[in-house]
């Protein structure tokens, strides 16, 4: 069994390997908030309409409404919130919950980020 | 603008919260190392063979092969060593290097739970 005598270097031999990674939040299994998810909440506070967000993505509007309706019914308070109106939809904005999450995904990526910062340094020591 | 003066507690209020995540490792922006291809390395030392091992993962062998193709080329040292046989193809084992790439992906995962583990506490906090 040479596994446990193997030089640590193996794989850190050649110059540029990277650590890369993702995260996301679930709430009892299902996802809550990610990575489209918040770039969506962004877009919405952008545009003030999901109708409007969702084209920028090149979504469909249906699909941004249901992650729109998924994200709010797995907050404690709903994180965006829209007034109706006519024919065109009415104004849509974050509430304070929505900006807080916003806010708090991108902590927690800066978080990763640094993880995966050390990790890679690791990989080329 | 609420953003600012908002409650640091709106998606942490709701039980059930995890924080989840996956990793891998780059060589020059392409992928060297993840969780099928881990898998795919203790499926070839397990069973000696890559189609068998491809078989087990319900992989085509060409696939299987590719991807050991790209991991050999990607790491310092071959990961893994085919000795050629006849029609069912020659034994297949892991180097000592491909040994330690699988320790060592074990453990950068073990990190990231870890990590991973602390930012649940932070959203349920």
């Amino acid at each position: 069994m040479k596994r446990r005598h193997g030089s640590k270097t193996e794989i850190r031999a050649t110059q540029g390997y990277r650590c890369r990674g993702r995260i996301w939040i679930e709430d009892s299994g299902k996802t809550f908030l990610g990575y489209g998810r918040v770039h969506l909440l962004e877009k919405i506070r952008e545009y003030g309409s999901i109708s409007r967000a969702a084209q920028s993505m090149k979504m469909s509007y249906k699909h941004a409404w249901d992650l729109v309706d998924s994200m709010n019914s797995h907050a404690a308070t709903p994180l965006v919130k829209t007034s109706k109106g006519g024919k065109g939809g009415g104004g849509t904005q974050l509430t304070a919950a929505g900006e807080k999450a916003v806010e708090n995904f991108k902590n927690l990526h800066a978080r990763l980020f640094a993880f995966l910062e050390q990790e890679t340094i690791r990989l080329q020591e």
